[in-house]
């Protein structure tokens, strides 16, 4: 078995939501799919170890947010690599009220859907979740984004609770790419020098100093030793300590 | 309920096969998709009405391609659009056979999966089928095929099996773009003309005048009128009596 064939599938990525006895939780899925048009059901699988999935299961509802292609990345990283148990993931986010009852993700979001859990399969670690869909809107005309660009762009790992998510350890070489790749000078000396790229060992983040993090203020060029000492990962906000150098 | 917002589900585009007492069947899914890493077990929502179901449950394998961005789209039109039980979906299209002994399709294919049936759910019009991963592998570094992809560039429909399938009725008017469409003056003169798009009502392919169909001979600028009587539609192969202009 070649694990990197899972890579090929197409996921969207998706904000999770409900409340239960006042309590509003949210993740992140990238498992959300339509399973029949006439009355519209869609299935989630959530995995077991997840704190929503109790809550969905005791509340019978749900919200779907779908994210736009250009996220706030800080909503990735409280949706889908925090515990609802550690932090109030909807601090500071614009929400509406579903029909059901669920909060609705409105920020960086194209689309939602508002969901009463018809019934729950258990299929090992992950529980698979059918619901109704009762109402739904556009919000944008924005482009949705895809786990793919995701991936590509900010070299995310799936969190270890994700439907998706691969050991390293089984994936197989990736194919090289045809035409080689060719780094400019100044990136070579600095490679050389050892300033690389470092990866936040949470989530998966690189920063790339040849990119700097220019939407929280560091400038193209800045070597990660160079970062200020409370520099945080733009995705997960975890700090410097949880870096370690790419080889 | 806008039913637009089912639009913004990203999903794949995959040929689904398995063979049962000898003989091969296959459909086009977009709602593959992976619900446990450890074992990987794969959700599949198929169709009541689909003749490939009863064989998947009767075989209790099947075998999924993950279709490239640069499809031949003859793939679509037979697997898609066609029944087994009118022509034989395999002749001419290279397949492997897999460890649960399913045929695959490798054409246009980047990777594929051998799935081995666990169970199944009825959830209405369809059946959620869960299998677990028995093997896979990658054939192609090429980009895989997105629904929203091949719906942009073909106008296809969902057919109306699929989960996602809608009814056009139950359609709100998209939000109209920010840029305003120039057309050039020989387009607007053709239009002018009564010489415009004409759309197939089997697939919702649509043919355009001003893109003719180089892939089967018709130059760029071809009236759908002077298009030869034997003209089929490239995706489904109905015949020019089922195509009507679009207003």
């Amino acid at each position: 078995m070649n694990y990197s064939a899972f890579h090929k599938l197409s996921y969207g990525l998706y904000i999770i939501a409900t409340e239960f006895e006042g309590e509003k939780v949210g993740y992140i899925a990238n498992t959300a799919f339509q399973i029949t048009a006439e009355p519209s059901k869609i299935a989630l699988s959530c995995n077991k170890n997840n704190y929503s999935l109790m809550k969905i299961l005791d509340s019978k509802k749900f919200s779907i947010s779908v994210l736009k292609k250009e996220v706030d990345t800080s909503l990735i990283g409280k949706f889908g690599f925090m515990s609802s148990t550690d932090i109030d993931k909807f601090a500071g986010v614009e929400t509406i009220t579903a029909k059901t009852g669920a909060p609705i993700v409105i920020d960086s979001s194209v689309a939602w859907f508002d969901c009463q859990v018809l019934n729950s399969v258990d299929v090992g670690s992950h529980v698979l979740i059918i619901a109704e869909v009762v109402d739904g809107d556009v919000l944008s005309n924005a482009e949705a984004l895809t786990y793919d660009y995701y991936h590509e762009k900010y070299k995310m790992r799936s969190p270890k609770n994700a439907p998706t998510y691969i050991d390293e350890d089984k994936l197989e070489d990736e194919p090289e790419p045809d035409v080689e790749e060719v780094k400019p000078a100044e990136v070579e000396e600095m490679e050389a020098n050892g300033d690389g790229v470092y990866s936040c060992n949470i989530c998966g983040y690189q920063y790339d100093p040849e990119e700097g993090d220019p939407a929280n203020g560091i400038a193209p060029g800045t070597a990660f030793e160079d970062l200020p000492e409370d520099y945080a990962c733009p995705l997960c906000t975890a700090g410097k300590d949880f870096f370690t150098k790419v080889e």
